[in-house]
């Protein structure tokens, strides 16, 4: 262990986030908007306190020079990222962890870890950044494992292969988001897929888990830069062939993308590559009706412009990210191209913006092609709040807060039914639960027939009952995203945090098709057991 | 049986096609062309020419009212559309026709059939429009069997709900092209999606295929028009969610995509509308050079502009077609908006053309709102004579002409000596089996990493052996396609008859997870036997 190191319990590096002075202030902060007293500041787990479970099953020499049982590690791997992980991270509770971390460097260590655990009854958990914030990377509770590893693909996080004419690479799925784009930089690419654990998510983990990325409209998930993948499962090796399009059956790559590991472990994939952006125009516009808000991304995104930015904030959302003062809506509108200037596709928003009541700045939609482009104004205050979140989230969890967001997709007809009935029910349940609290709205992606909103939940708990009153409102919330039509998730996963909502909105018939697909290729049930579904 | 009927042996209604002067006048040029003597031209099978075998299995009394096993019926349900179909139709040999033909009128209907079919071991054909060139709507061969039954979905034909707000409506499977958009039309909407069999093929048909449609980029496939199915399987009704976009698991919906019928039958789709386009722009640029123009479709295609036409004619497409004069490459691009002029788009992809040399028409570039925008010139004549082919063939079949295409996708790296290889190949069999013939090339759809060219021969065959040579052309070509990285097909589906390839370019283990899915919905094994997979 050498330079940076990143945190076992929480978001990040570990010497980054607010500092004991910020944390201070932060809670003076809270303590005010809450009306709360002093506010307790819990101090995150070293090392040295936990007492982890020995490990169960012994590892084969054949893998032992892949494999760690350092507390470090293995606590590192115990969680992803949730709210519930962290809190669990505070109170020390480390009572499930993986036995064994293995860390790959080839495919063929890949195929003989899963052979172990196919002979052993291990269970085996596909992990990459370790962002996951719905249970997805953590090991299977009870006893019908021999124990569990943790298969980290940290070193298999090379670009191997740059097409230049195509504009596409091929990457190893452990790459993460910094890593990545450094090494498509000198070529002038971009995979430009940018989701908010950016710096710890992976290549493997977005594509396993429909990652939703930097484009508002158009290229919203991952899956759209797929060309290609590799996967090793425990019955063989399934590679995909290089294609721009194709009509042959079923998409083999759309069965992998979104499994969460359950089906194989995403060892490399062929990407499809972005020239990185010279053209930008961006703006902020702001509407007194969120509504009327809302109805203008409809209109730009059934007029066939393809923002890459279309992020509307709710007053309070616009307040809490810096971006506007808490009284109107915010849209942040942005169209970027390597190509042409994008004057033409800016005048036409910013007519839809203005036909629904939206103010438009003065001199909004020049075209820059400096580098300042993106990062002016309120544009450039929101991704400022947008990366340093995670870290913040953390604090926050430290201090007693219960913060949680609900992210989800509906079509435009049932938006504004669909929009109050979530806040009613997220309102309503933390008032109930927590006394008091706030609720606010964005939209994160935006198509023709629907908006992707995401509701943000801060609220002071009672101590000792962080988890209790989160499961509680989480609950709530969950049961209003999918009796009002809306899905369990957009782009953050189902892991096991969301099966009870994923079991009902999935159809039956396709569940029993997934299952019959996993005992194919993954005849001993070892692949992330108890993800998206049983067995 | 009133007013126009269909012919049972080939494309389209009795009533249209070539004339006898026309064919005449054909046969001429055929003649000419390929310096042969006296062209036979052959007549197309009558009704009471054929000797059908007696249905098998005796019909239930309960499903008795949505049975047919009038020789019509049986005969125009035995082919797809395929060049061999019409050939083996010219020859009379219509010895494996479905035993019935059954026309269900509602879900319940479908739900009984497939129920029967599995009690008796009853090969159960899904029957949309019946255009498939690839064997996909034939009953197998074989004894393993007790008989087969084609469903036809003619009568679930309605648009049942359009959602004017989201842009999308409820569909029937069964709804013809024509039938489909005359029922948007009312409401100033349409799907916009217009393969080549639009007048007679169904959006269940198109949904099974992941059949292409109108636009030359972005939106290809079919795939991205849906939001949501119903889906009828032996074991079941699959129902998926409408939502604008999803991260929760596979995509249920991306199953049943491209199923080709044998893991169920498409019932019902919530489909994404467009508004009907009132601008247009749209022109045609000549290149002297094939790859040149390749590239400048290359850049356009890069370029984030999406235009919805962008087909590149090499010079004896463009001659066939009357788009060109035979010495020059022609490509028709257009773009096309029910919201805003595309001056600066076309003005961009003119300078992208420009830049590689093509010889862009003065005064091209200017958005046009009147109704003529797309119908004049070479993107015209184009059209009608995209419109017209399918009839066009089936003559030229009967005058003991071989025509084939072969349509791929490659990525741009690899398509200098892709297309080269494919030229060679085509050509080489075509003149080593016929002795002459022509190969030309078009791309039909283009994406940022690659194009899908499509590649059309026609070719004089011996009198008797239309099939066999037709057989070895399609195996040379077809092996080319593969061994140089393309895909079987990149929107005519697999069928049968694509089989041989798919089945190498397809990852065997995903083969096998599609086929455990299949045992899981279609236990009995009844669902279009023989497509895509065994059993």
């Amino acid at each position: 262990m050498q330079g940076r190191r990143r945190k076992f319990w929480g978001w990040g590096w570990e010497d980054e986030g607010p500092s004991e002075a910020q944390c201070a202030k932060i809670a003076a902060l809270l303590a005010a908007r809450f009306n709360l007293g002093k506010i307790d500041v819990h101090h995150p787990p070293r090392l040295d306190e936990l007492d982890l479970r020995p490990p169960r099953p012994p590892i084969p020499s054949s893998l032992a020079t892949l494999c760690s049982t350092e507390a470090y590690d293995r606590a590192g791997h115990t969680y992803g990222k949730s709210f519930r992980d962290v809190v669990r991270a505070y109170h020390r509770d480390f009572s499930n962890p993986p036995d064994i971390v293995a860390f790959p460097r080839k495919e063929s260590d890949v195929m003989a870890l899963l052979d172990w655990c196919t002979d052993h009854r291990v269970g085996a958990i596909p992990y990459g950044g370790g962002s996951s914030v719905v249970g997805g990377v953590e090991p299977p509770a009870g006893d019908r494992h021999a124990g569990s590893v943790s298969i980290d693909l940290s070193h298999l996080g090379r670009v191997l292969e740059v097409d230049r004419v195509s504009r596409a690479a091929r990457i190893e799925a452990g790459a993460l988001g910094p890593a990545l784009e450094e090494q498509l930089r000198p070529h002038g690419y971009t995979l430009r897929h940018f989701p908010q654990s950016f710096e710890f998510s992976s290549l493997g983990g977005w594509i396993a888990t429909r990652s939703g990325g930097h484009f508002a409209s158009l290229y919203t998930h991952i899956d759209d830069f797929v060309e290609s993948l590799r996967v090793i499962t425990p019955s063989g090796t399934i590679e995909s062939r290089r294609l721009p399009g194709s009509g042959a059956g079923p998409s083999p790559d759309r069965l992998f993308i979104g499994s969460e590991g359950i089906l194989g472990i995403i060892t490399e994939a062929w990407m499809r590559l972005q020239d990185r952006p010279t053209f930008r125009n961006s703006t902020s516009v702001t509407f007194a009706s969120f509504f009327d808000a809302a109805n203008a991304v409809r209109a730009i995104s059934q007029a066939g412009l393809y923002p890459s930015n279309c992020r509307l904030l709710d007053p309070g959302e616009a307040l809490t990210s810096g971006a506007g003062n808490g009284s109107e809506s915010v849209l942040l509108l942005a169209f970027e191209s390597a190509d042409h200037s994008l004057d033409a596709w800016m005048a036409r928003a910013l007519e839809c913006c203005r036909d629904r009541g939206g103010n438009v700045p003065e001199g909004a939609g020049r075209t820059r092609t400096d580098s300042g482009g993106a990062r002016d104004g309120a544009a450039g205050a929101w991704r400022q709040s947008f990366l340093g979140a995670p870290y913040l989230r953390d604090a926050l969890v430290g201090m007693g807060m219960i913060t949680e967001t609900f992210e989800t997709a509906i079509t435009w007809e049932r938006f504004e039914e669909f929009h109050r009935a979530v806040m009613a029910a997220a309102e309503e349940a933390v008032q109930r639960i927590c006394g008091q609290g706030s609720v606010t709205c964005r939209f994160t992606h935006v198509y023709p027939d629907g908006p992707a909103p995401y509701y943000s939940v801060i609220a002071p708990s009672r101590h000792g009952s962080q988890i209790e009153q989160w499961t509680e409102i989480k609950s709530a919330v969950s049961e209003t995203l999918l009796a009002h039509g809306g899905t369990i998730t957009h782009h953050h996963a189902v892991g096991r945090d969301h099966r009870p909502w994923y079991d009902r909105q999935r159809p039956p018939g396709f569940a029993e098709a997934l299952a019959a697909a996993k005992r194919t290729l993954d005849p001993g049930g070892i692949l992330n057991p108890g993800v998206l579904i049983d067995g």
